[in-house]
């Protein structure tokens, strides 16, 4: 295997900064991955995400599976060309969507099967065609191993038997990858909330080797406190010198306190839902453009922010979008919540590399603080 | 009142191609319009509307009066800046909508008392407060008289008082408009499809005298050769030397009908609309993306529109963010619609200018009706 050159610049406390050089581009990190769920980075196009400053975006293995379908995306020249997207793509391993939004799931060894939400057809993954349909057919640059996720609570029995399937499947997921010059594999920590758990799978993957190790099974009902709890006791278990990547996760403040304890990527539909709904991102929060108090706000969103959505329109005119239900509405407020997470990753990646993590994160932490107490009154 | 500069280049048997120049540019006639019913073309940014040809944009009195308010748009410095286009706006005068969305309408000399269609409230309309609304608080750069609008089939006397309504509604929207130096107020043409009263309207409105006339009760259902008719009857009676408007056509082939009969300017929402829908307007027809036949087409919509909805991204992708119902597929159909409408207006003024305008006409006829051919097999 030939893993992606990943340069460590600064080392601040435990967060880091730095870059993974694909052969598509660099990606600096700590780094958001916009998500594409249907090769579409929802109500952007992909001029406008890049020039928010996403290096990456993130497919889904599971919708495009079932539509367009993966071997249709190969005939049309895979998934970067069929989107437009010439940046990086890293794509999940379709075993989050099974688990979150497939029905009559069957689980085996070898792999799942599942009916599709979308038309009721049946199919099945497992970690040999997980990869065949992101290596090979997508054509992802970072492919996931699949993986099982457990609920929140999930009794340690079951947490345990689940680590130990993924865990399988991770080997299998790498026997699959083979060698590839231009493409990376990662493996997916488990263990639920299960400190010994998450250390044998985090050792097991280690030994079996990977050019980055992601944590799953977080951001599914666990809270804010217990998911720092986990990345405290996984992320020492991961090799430093390698990328480390938080699945799913989060609101701003998840993303500024899992950097400081040594995340480096993360994806969420977060900043794109919230966008389709009304809400734009701060560093107080969500602020909800539908409130009346929005309705003569002739201020833009941010003006320190270089996004048009973020600067050049009023909260006035976003508040008439969001209440007349205008496509504008969700696609200004998508980029600006975009633009707003890659702007924060920015300012997080220079803090790093200026050694003032720990003041921005006490600042951030403050700010955060702020609003969420301005908003409960 | 002074009369924006209407300069003709070129004259080619009846159709006409020169510039209405405002004080905010010029527009290039024949013109097309794209519709920004609540103070946005629905689904494109201003840019990419500017970008796709278009010099000129319509409002609607009726959607803004309801929401956000008139009122309430003149604090936040008028449409222009409330919307972010800084070209110039022509606003309906609200009658049309009344018409064919408001609730329990009440017809009286005075005006027009209706109920909102998105809340209930009540509201009049007056020629007075529709050219208050428009020139005074949205800050049209061209207002337009209120109006009554007949539907089809109308009876003759029906149209004859209705008609006779509007002409006094002219004289009183034109006493309320006054001199204005940079805004122009245009008056509209009655008289459903009877050619004595279409004739008796325009010559009551060119005694008035307006800064442009339009030719209104057009397109609710009478169908293509009607609407001809009543053009070849009723744009003779229209002077020369101002601009001529058929408000709310249409498809291609009308807005080439329509020229070839002496057109200058046309509005309509089929564009954005059909963009929302998942269809892609062309020279054969309306092309539905749906549609299985381009799920592995992996050519553009019409590579020589320099837009990048219309070049840039394959049939196939198209299709498959209208299965998926995406945002970007009613986002990239819209900007493709009106760039294809600008790119036709842009057509026809080159033809016109060659005094090629014939032969454009009978090759744009051929293919409408070779596509309507092929559609109907």
């Amino acid at each position: 295997m030939s893993a992606f050159l990943f340069e460590i610049a600064a080392v601040d406390g435990k967060a880091r900064t730095g870059q993974l050089v694909t052969p598509r581009g660099a990606i600096r990190t700590p780094a958001f991955m916009p998500v594409g769920t249907a090769a579409t980075v929802k109500a952007l196009y992909p001029e406008q995400v890049r020039q928010a400053g996403a290096d990456i975006i993130l497919g889904n293995t599971y919708h495009l599976m079932l539509r367009p379908g993966a071997e249709r995306v190969q005939r049309l020249g895979g998934l970067h060309r069929f989107m437009r997207w010439d940046g990086p793509i890293l794509t999940d391993s379709g075993g989050f969507q099974v688990w979150s939004l497939a029905q009559l799931r069957k689980m085996e060894e070898e792999g799942v099967t599942f009916k599709s939400h979308i038309d009721g057809t049946s199919h099945k993954l497992t970690p040999e065609r997980s990869i065949e349909i992101q290596a090979d057919l997508l054509g992802a640059d970072i492919s996931m191993q699949l993986d099982e996720c457990t609920p929140f609570p999930c009794p340690r029995q079951e947490a345990e038997s689940s680590m130990e399937l993924s865990l399988r499947w991770a080997k299998r997921s790498k026997e699959a990858f083979g060698d590839r010059e231009a493409q990376n594999l990662f493996g997916i920590v488990q263990g639920s909330t299960f400190e010994d758990l998450r250390q044998r799978s985090a050792q097991g993957l280690v030994e079996t080797g990977f050019d980055g190790y992601a944590v799953g099974g977080l951001a599914v009902g666990e809270g804010f406190e217990t998911m720092c709890e986990v990345l405290n006791y996984t992320v020492p278990e991961l090799p430093h010198e390698r990328p480390r990547y938080l699945m799913g996760v989060g609101k701003p403040i998840d993303l500024v306190e899992a950097v400081a304890r040594g995340i480096d990527m993360f994806d969420c539909v977060m900043p794109t839902r919230s966008g389709r709904h009304g809400q734009a991102w701060s560093d107080y929060g969500p602020v909800n453009l539908k409130n009346a108090q929005f309705a003569e706000d002739s201020d833009p969103l941010d003006p320190a922010i270089d996004c048009p959505a973020s600067r050049d329109y009023s909260k006035a005119y976003l508040h008439h979008l969001v209440r007349a239900g205008e496509y504008l509405a969700a696609m200004l407020l998508s980029w600006h919540n975009v633009a707003y997470y890659e702007h924060l990753m920015a300012r997080m990646r220079a803090a790093i590399a200026k050694g003032e993590f720990d003041s921005f994160r006490r600042d951030f932490n403050d700010r955060w603080a702020e609003g969420r107490k301005s908003r409960a009154e």
